[in-house]
Order: structure tokens, then C-alpha cells, then sequence
């Protein structure tokens, strides 16, 4: 099966029908992207999700990074002990108020070099066997980078209001400016938080062209190395209020 | 074609074969490799260049991130206006003293979506087209990440004697580790450098434990952004300092 199928199968895939279903009594599905890794996709994920779930909306997080998931060491959640339930398909633990899935669960913290066939599969297995129940929003951490399985995500997923993050380094503009271009032409509703930790200007302008909704910028701050693993302490740090901001005014913008 | 057929074929590759020979006259070949993007892999991969060739060698410098090149922007190169000589293939143009290759010749500066294969067949081609000559160092920036692409440019290159590129972040810490790793198993000289933006440990314990030499610690330097672009002020900045110590560390142990 050659990776350039991938788009066209989708349609075929009984997983995905399964996936959709799944996902019937989301109200709002929020995919995290970024167009290179590194510019705290995850921590904001987290955060986003942890602060929604503090404002009272039932709230779900599916870090689907499979190669990578590292949402579960910002949870302060140890994936070889804490295990889903299976109830008409795997029903997420909730960690700190949170409905939390990853594949961690499975691959028992190990980074995992996949093939990009697999990690398509991988991906799509998830969505498939998750059972979310009835929820207000469902963060979701995305593989980094305009590969595929990031951007093949986006048909997975129902109605997706993609949250682009990104940093205003020069190195890394044109690959932000070909997400929200990306983003634009498939015409998802998009929303740009700039994470400011190298300086820079504020990317407003890059918002403005694609017409994506500006969420804020989120500021440097060392304490969140520390505050890992605790998610009391996650929201108690400089870059948790500037993230409680942008949900705040994403929760606004889509009406939950 | 399957991907999971690349490092069965690598060896039926004509391209590949040339490649061997274009690189024939180089010392020593250099990856620069991360477990995740945006630990400043790039930054590191071409302030090493500069450096080393302010240093005396001979010095090339390849882009194999294909996806994103963005090593032409950190050194002033506009990819649209400089292109390089055919000379029994491509001669890479001399830029700040170092010989420079890049996708971005070609793709003008645009971020470009591709597919497994053909990031492979890409970075295949580049690796066969581009001569050269006698260089005592060619450092590769390679795509971050433990996907296949990163993974199967060290068999595409002679004898590599790869740079790690890494931050302390603990949601890092597992695939940094697992790059290590990986180059053990290949039995790939290996060194480990890493990037103090984030604060935390200097994952001395790691580089011990893999049998990498340490090369030292990349301080948080934000005056960086203001130098893309500019060789000269690149090499004045604080995290050239280190990269530079780090370098003349590398060199000793390379003999050249």
C-alpha cells in the first residue's frame, strides 16, 4: 500500500466511519499544530486542556504526537500504571479533570521509529477504538511538521478548529506562513498563538493574511521545566495564565 | 514502492553509489541529528560551519531538512538569487567562506509538503548531484525527528560521525535518549551537544550511558535573532562562543 493512497482510502477505511461515530457527541474538536516541532505544541495543548476543564467544560485531550507522546510527562502520568477501562471501546482515564488518551499507554513510554504507513495506522486506530462519551471539547496534540499524518489528521476529525502555535523565529516563519496557507485553501477555521520564548515580533501580520483569529502570545517562562508532571503547578505558571487567556477567548469564539 | 522497503534498496540504488563518490574527497562527515525539531539543530549546524572554515578547514555545509530547509536564511542566502555552478554535477556556491548546498535552490524558499518516498528520494538525489571536491569537513543538517528520513541519511553517508543536538526539557528527555540509543545499536560515533534554553540538567548522564562524547552546553542567547542572516554577526554572538568551543572539541577528536 503506497503512502500517496492515504487520501484517497480514507473514505474506505470502516475505522474511520468508527472514529467519526466516536466522536458524534463532541461539540468542538480543537486540533494543536505546529509546523515544526519545538515551539511548546504540547505544553499548550495541555494547558489548554487543563484550564478548560477548570472553567467547568467537560474536556478530553488525545495526544495523537505517536512517534513521540509526551503529554502523558506533562500530566505527571505514568502510563505503565494507569491503564483505560474497555467499555464499548477504551474509555480515557481522567487525570486531573481531563479525558487523557495517548498511545503511551501502549507502547509503554518509548519513542517509536515508524514507518510513515505505520504511524498513519497508528493514528487511526486510535480514533477508532476511543470512546470519548459525551464532551464540550476535545484538544488534540498533533504530530509536528507539515508531514502527512499531521495534515491527514485534519480529515479524520470532524469539524476540526485548528490551533496553530507558533514561535516569530525567522527560521521558522516560512513554514508557519505554509500551515495557516494550508489551512486557509482547505478552509478550516484556524486560530494562531505565538509562543514568544526567542523574541520577535508577534506574527499579527501572518494571522491577518490567512485570516486567522490572533489568540495571544504566550511569554518565556523557565518555571514550567520545573512545574512538569504536576498539573496544579502547570496552572499556576506565567505561561499557564497567558494559555488561560487564548482558551478563554477560543471558548468565546466557538460558543461552549 | 513500499517505504519499508528504503533500506532494503538503498544498496540497488545507482544514486546512491554516487553519492559515495561525490563524497570521496570529504575528511570527515558530519550530521547534525535531533529527536525533535526546534532545539536549535540549525542554528548549531551552520554557526559549526562558519566557524570551522574561520578556523582553516574546508568546509561544506548541507541542508538535507527538506522539508523546511532553513539554513540559507540563518547565513543571508537568497536561494532565488545564487545558484550554483554544473560542473561535473552541482558545485555548491562558496557563501561566508563555506561551501553551501540546499533543496531551496530549487524550491524556492517554500516549505514543501511531501511524502515519505519522496523526502527520501530528495534527499537521494541531492546526495548524488552535488560534487563536492576536497573538503576537510561537511557538516549535514539533517530533518529532526526519529523518523525514517533522519534515520536512513546515516547509511546514505560515509563513515558519519554524528552530532546530537539536544534540550534538557523532560519532555525531551525519551527521545533524546532513544536517538542515543539508536546510534549505539548502529555503532555510529556520536557526540552530544546540548541546548540550555529551557534551563535544567545538562544530560551529562545520558551521554555517559550511551557512550557519546560530550561536547558541551549551548547557553540561551537572544541576540541570535537579530544576527540571521549575517555570518559575521552569527559568529559575535554568545551561542557562537560555545558552539565554537564545542567545535574546536569535535575537531581534535576528528583529527582534521
Amino acid at each position: 500500500m503506497s503512502p500517496g493512497m492515504a487520501r484517497g482510502e480514507a473514505v474506505l477505511d470502516p475505522r474511520l466511519a468508527g472514529a467519526r461515530q466516536m466522536l458524534s457527541r463532541v461539540r468542538a474538536v480543537v486540533p494543536v499544530m505546529s509546523a515544526k516541532g519545538g515551539v511548546g505544541k504540547t505544553l499548550v495543548a495541555v494547558i489548554a486542556a487543563l484550564h478548560a476543564a477548570r472553567r467547568g467544560r467537560r474536556t478530553g485531550l488525545l495526544d495523537l504526537d505517536v512517534t513521540s507522546p509526551s503529554a502523558h510527562i506533562a500530566l505527571g502520568v505514568d502510563p505503565g500504571s494507569l491503564q483505560p477501562e474497555e467499555k464499548n471501546g477504551v474509555v480515557p482515564p481522567l487525570v486531573a479533570g481531563v479525558r487523557f488518551m495517548t498511545v503511551a499507554y501502549y507502547t509503554w513510554d518509548r519513542p517509536t521509529p515508524l514507518r510513515g504507513q505505520a504511524v498513519d495506522d497508528a493514528i487511526r486506530e486510535v480514533l477508532a477504538v476511543t470512546n470519548w462519551g459525551e464532551l464540550d471539547l476535545l484538544i488534540v496534540d498533533t504530530p509536528p511538521g507539515l508531514r502527512d499524518e499531521a495534515l491527514d489528521t485534519l480529515e479524520y476529525l470532524p469539524d476540526p478548529r485548528v490551533v496553530a502555535v507558533a514561535t516569530p523565529s525567522r527560521l521558522a516563519r516560512a513554514g508557519v506562513e505554509r500551515l495557516l496557507a494550508l489551512l486557509e485553501e482547505q478552509g478550516q477555521p484556524r486560530y494562531l498563538l505565538v509562543n514568544m520564548y526567542a523574541g520577535g515580533d508577534g506574527l499579527e501580520d501572518l494571522a491577518e493574511k490567512y485570516g486567522a483569529r490572533y489568540l495571544g502570545r504566550v511569554r518565556l517562562d523557565p518555571s514550567v521545566e520545573e512545574a512538569l508532571g504536576d498539573p496544579e503547578k502547570l496552572l499556576s505558571t506565567g505561561m499557564a495564565r497567558d494559555v488561560a487567556e487564548a482558551v478563554d477567548r477560543l471558548l468565546e469564539d466557538l460558543g461552549i
